[in-house]
């Protein structure tokens, strides 16, 4: 029985909110339950130095939570003047995720900046990060290419994430907080629109598990990917 | 001519949803137009070590905004390992205006941590950040007397905080982002329920500014931080 | 009965010793009573990168105070890793308060940095510092001047600061540390020689203050900076 | 065909030699081919902060890697003035790797800190790190045995980890930096020695790569561990 | 000849002023010609963490420049972000000489920090520092003594420093900066009252020096010290 | 008695092996007794900006210390944010020392980075790593050679470092750390081949000390420095 009585292979209520940004040249506000991600899209017409002349354009990612986003306040990163290891760490992941399904030379020479800030966290901000930047990507590009500067949306297929685990002995889709924090594996799957593995980051909380754990959480994310690619569709109007 | 077409002594339109966070002890999201930021209270139970034992309360406050809250992106606080100068003068400004009207006594040995994150910016953000402050604080002392730790909200009276500034040679109020820009001269009113000043900050922005005009700013700040008293007190169910 | 024995609208002692370093383009060591400021102005030949070919000059302020400027020694900001808000929040003020009386055209593409340090304090360091800041300023002009590289001094009139308090009820010039410590208001002027307001920051420090206190701080700043102009005029040589 | 001539499922040359460290309770040095990585293990009576009175050990890793350890010289993250983001991932690896393996509350109240300095770099670095650390770790354990603060080594069993690659199309075990700069997915695999999964962490390169890529990957992985658990038990004594 | 036209073992003019801080315990203004140093003493009643119990004072010391103290502008190392490798040398340095002629014990456990800060340099601050710095500890023991805490003063004997050079050839006394710039060996004598040598740093410029210039040098650097002497006596009124 | 059973007048047994990187242009490792140090020589083609159109070549040096390199494990450098003044001093001291015996003229515009990084500490880390660095610089000059880019190893002789000390009344010759931290006196002699002094660093530890055992120590280090240029020479094959 999970805490949040849903079944095992159940995904919490998923909302994407499109255009939640005045300034944004792609925006979403999306929910996986509890947990509340802003992502924002900012295209700049120029690439980092060590990409000039490439031909080629660059997506990158920032991650960030506010401080109490979470049940107890959270020291301000800002404040103690730096990112932490693991804040770092999620916005590599959302990075390489998104341009593991872009053709930065579609993109020509231009920057996408994506930031994933959580204004409220109950687990899997960064899976429902990835999920919400493919979102504001999307809206961007389409942005671009209304100016005529692209002709074709540079994303050659859908991506997106979600946590499993095994809790209770069992593997279970999308853990929530009190989930995660008794789970004895935790497991990101990043999987893309054809099926297949963008990234997988699986872990063992307190003792090694065995692989057909793994191979059940495997078809689980799956699943869960695909619903997530559906709410994805509808939000950016395909 | 206002470029929003407001008349010269008309605030934006003013909302202010309260309990917007799963977590805090109080919270609200303030808009004043399209300025947007999420205030949350935190309530501690110790106070820093320079006030140990001392039989009072302490009040701070930290502020940010997400890094796209701008027409053009601006970095990333945390990432560029420290908080600004502008900043931190604003955050220290939030603190002091919510501790001019708390009774510290009263609070008992106990910390309140403000958090004012903006969202979405239009001009303004400081002074929506200290009316939405006083909103979270409040809800928050509720919570806290409703456990049965105070007998009293402790805050003396409300507090709230507008610009004024001269645009195009008039005296407006609530400047918004296109004024703000272009105003001779932009002054910050903090004022209490009871009409006393808490703090004020004036500035020139080309060229000195004279005495009447500052004192018509004053009236109008004084007319604004009426509407937004009215306003609080509906948030906080008085 | 004010703790120095002065007058409610008395200054402390103020002295303006010009050309104290053998460096600096201008320089002066500024005195109000026990507050003992040196400030220096240096000439660079070339503006901030963002103001490039805009045809135009910059005026920037930094502040610093030696750690046993003060009755108990304070940190070292250096050693401390950066400077604090309070730091930054006088040197941004500093800054823009020598920007409201320069023409920045008439300087044509040059930068002034003006260094404010603070050997002793004993209140109204940033008073002291703006005050000082003036008089190093146009005389490092004079240099420019005497060079050729300007026709006039590119500043359209003095600017001068002082605080005033509230102080056991009466509202008084100039307060010294031993007053400001327990004023019930402290507010800060900076006025130019018309009259004119440059920036004025006044700070309820325990409970909210009523505007007739307001107006009569505003009327004893103005004697006070009439006061300074006449010891700037003479420092400067005009 | 390999650079480096090996099959497909073939390790580098691997040795471990222990003992490297005059001062260090535990110690080796570790050479995957031409990665070199000196291992240490101290050992300190008291743990962090938030375990005292636990009853339980805690065990936390840091890695670095000389400046010139890489084909081109990068600068060192004590000038920069702190560890990257890449750092700080690995340390945090390395750290959960070994815990996943130990019995903390047979530690008792005791810290283990692990270094894992890289001299040399040609690929599978932090693979080389987990494999030695847990060599470094336990000989580090026999130490405290020997003084009879412990009954047993606190490690339940062993743990080791080796990278795996699509190169040209096929999976190759143990990648090299001329393979893992042109590999097609890129995946480090954290095993016990009964075979359970510690930690998986498998990223596409440039486009997502499919299931059946990375089953044939693990098996590698599960082949390569085998070897390196006979290497450790050599190493340590058993 | 010498650019100021002093003889080749005559020191620049030295003069010690006292009592310059209205706050420090103990404090003077030292001139090497125009190089202008402020040392203050604080005594503070505890030592640091891992001196507790000891039954021992400590003697700690800062260095810092304004920004301005020099021909051009150099960045504010506040503003910067830290303190400098060559000040933490220095600092070093001035801690060092200072406590190899005091009697630790004899303070029992109380901590002195002294701050010495170049106003205006022009060659030779460290060593204008280090002879100040023991004026200012002297004068700041006295008082300790007034008030009863300690009956001896805790210094041993006097301690100076004198900077030497081989100028165009020839050892020279007391470099003042034009000549620094052009020496070709630049060394720093720290030395005690009785002769004996605390600490020697010579270094040679482009070349190496022979040790015949070392011991001319070495002369010169015990005449100057002798002379440095007789005007700290005459400054802390022995 | 030394602790270490040697002469007065012995070194500690010398050692060092060549080409211990793959990837350095220069490298070797180093060790005085238990004092290991690697050093390695980068040699990059352009120089830093204040040097460029300057005809000449630059050398520079960074020094660090695995954490566990010493008895008890000191904190990593770059997990603290920066490198300590000691760390900076030294650092100094080694490029210094090189360049002394460089002729920057004859590099053209070329950079050298020495980067000498202790592996294990017993002592004498500075000597070592300024002998070692020198072998390295000469290795990699000699690949420049042999690419053609210059004619002449653009060192004009050998530099080479050792430590005296005087332990127990008597100056004693290369500190191992036992000796080092109970000396009461402890000089760094950095010499050239000629016979130059490139720097001198002596310390009083507790008392100063005189001109005698000043001199002693002198001779020691010139007869040590001789068997060290031998060392190099075999090194570097001449």
């Amino acid at each position: 029985m999970r805490p949040s009585g849903r079944n095992f292979d159940q995904l919490r209520d998923v909302s994407i909110e499109t255009g939640v940004s005045k300034y944004a040249e792609g925006s979403c506000l999306i929910k996986f339950g509890d947990t509340h991600v802003i992502c924002t899209a900012t295209v700049e017409d120029k690439v980092p130095g060590w990409m000039r002349n490439s031909g080629k354009g660059w997506i990158t990612a920032e991650y960030g939570m506010l401080p109490r986003a979470t049940d107890s306040r959270m020291q301000r990163e800002a404040a103690r003047g730096g990112q932490s290891g693991r804040t770092q760490e999620i916005q590599r992941l959302i990075g390489r995720s998104i341009r593991a399904v872009a053709d930065l030379k579609g993109m020509g020479e231009m920057q996408m900046r994506l930031d994933c800030d959580v204004i409220q966290a109950d687990g899997g901000t960064r899976t429902a990060s990835i999920t919400g930047a493919y979102v504001a990507a999307h809206l961007a590009f389409q942005g671009v290419r209304r100016l005529g500067l692209i002709k074709e949306i540079p994303l050659t297929q859908p991506v997106a994430a979600i946590s499993c685990g095994i809790y209770q002995g069992e593997a279970v889709l999308d853990l929530d907080y009190a989930e995660d924090s008794n789970a004895g594996a935790d497991a990101n799957f990043v999987l893309a629109g054809n099926g297949g593995i963008v990234e997988v980051q699986a872990t063992a909380e307190d003792v090694p598990f065995d692989r057909s754990a793994y191979d059940r959480m495997f078809e689980l994310a799956e699943k869960g990917c695909k619903e997530l690619f559906a709410k994805q569709r509808a939000a950016i109007g395909l």
